[in-house]
């Protein structure tokens, strides 16, 4: 079992269905599949929520229904709350990502949950005080409320960057070694001079130019190999021209 | 001028309108301001697109618009797209987190874009070698194809993260100082010797048991008092509770 299927997503009265299918694209994006939404409104469109929720059909057809949070989050440990005010309880909010590791922590061994309020009036008081933490998204002063699917993604994305699963991209190809490296650089050298690019005093200078320019990130072996066959090219271009010229 | 003003949020060809709006949304959350639309679509739902933008209406207004990518990031240094595949240019992808202090840094003196693709087909290649970075948003091998303005809302976070300008709300009351938590404690422990509560025997374990529980975060003056209150009225009770007795 992954630690994150023990993070439970609770929606606490949502208004608009497609805002609750993005929150199940959101936890798909971010290998969490536990939903419960506390009070569903009669007026939700589902319809919406189906055709938001993308690949992510069977997280919004897996989820739970609750009549209150108290009941929704009955079986969870840690139950952290989202607020975009401060005061009265608000004070002493974890950002998400001082949060994520107290939440992994938890759901190693138990069930944990997240909850996110009503996109017009947010969690009331009464539902915070059933929090033992307050979760407060890093915002601009300008405008401090999220979209609800927006703030689900961010919580999603700390947890689930966190929790280590992801490994970015790398590059596949094999990095150039110093003898293949000078092995390059001595072509380009050698075509510096029979392209007559630049003068004796200056080509010394210019290699070191070529050299910063090429270490600034590492070259692979492909890399070198392009490198090294265009100013091979070079070299045969000149040696035609100056063949043309001894002709002439 | 804020650092954040010299980010470009560049939409290559974006299809829904809602999410364009969402984008908008997402930017003025994260104190972004640049919106650049590169060769807008004739069917694009504008008035979706205003809806969705909440208080966001003004960066909506003050989009621009290029026919080409090449165009839309003609000015700027650092030119980054983001990409959920890998393979060909895709290769040594960074994510966000990592990306963002590059990010800030050349944004401190050059205008920077960050390039979103399609909907549906992303970038293209010819699209992805105008860039001088890939970005790749950490997500799950089951389904790394995010929303548009969730993936604007990451790569926002983490922009307007490591920007700094954030902090959460903090505790306002001032900690309590062992002297004030001696005389908490000190009423507590003549509370459960009057209320008879514990046997002399066990008192000094429950005070040490009692010492742990309110020692897993910082008590503030407030709490203190409360918590000193609350022992100072139960002692008040057992008294009263003792001269009914002696009067019996």
């Amino acid at each position: 079992m992954n630690i994150l299927d023990n993070i439970r997503i609770v929606l606490v009265e949502p208004i608009h269905g497609g805002n609750i299918g993005s929150v199940c694209r959101a936890m798909n994006n971010n290998d969490l599949t536990d939903l419960a939404i506390v009070n569903p409104r009669p007026t939700t469109d589902w319809d919406d929520a189906r055709k938001l929720a993308c690949n992510a059909k069977e997280q919004l057809d897996a989820r739970k229904e609750y009549a209150t949070l108290a009941e929704a989050v009955a079986g969870c440990t840690v139950v952290a709350g989202t607020s975009a005010r401060t005061g009265f309880y608000r004070d002493t909010a974890h950002p998400p990502r001082e949060f994520a590791p107290i939440a992994l922590e938890s759901a190693t061994n138990h069930k944990i949950a997240l909850v996110f309020g009503r996109e017009d009036k947010g969690l009331f008081n009464e539902e915070l005080a059933l929090c033992t933490h307050i979760l407060q998204i890093p915002s601009s002063e300008r405008y401090t409320s999220l979209n609800l699917s927006h703030a689900v993604m961010v919580c999603g994305y700390e947890l689930f960057t966190a929790a280590g699963i992801f490994q970015a991209s790398e590059e596949k190809a094999d990095e150039a070694d110093s003898a293949l490296r000078e092995r390059m650089f001595s072509t380009w050298r050698e075509m510096m001079i029979e392209t007559e690019f630049t003068h004796d005093q200056k080509l010394e200078h210019m290699m070191m130019g070529l050299r910063r320019i090429f270490s600034r990130g590492k070259l692979t072996v492909p890399d070198c190999k392009i490198l090294m066959g265009l100013a091979k090219q070079s070299l045969w271009v000149s040696s035609q021209w100056k063949k043309a010229q001894n002709h002439e």
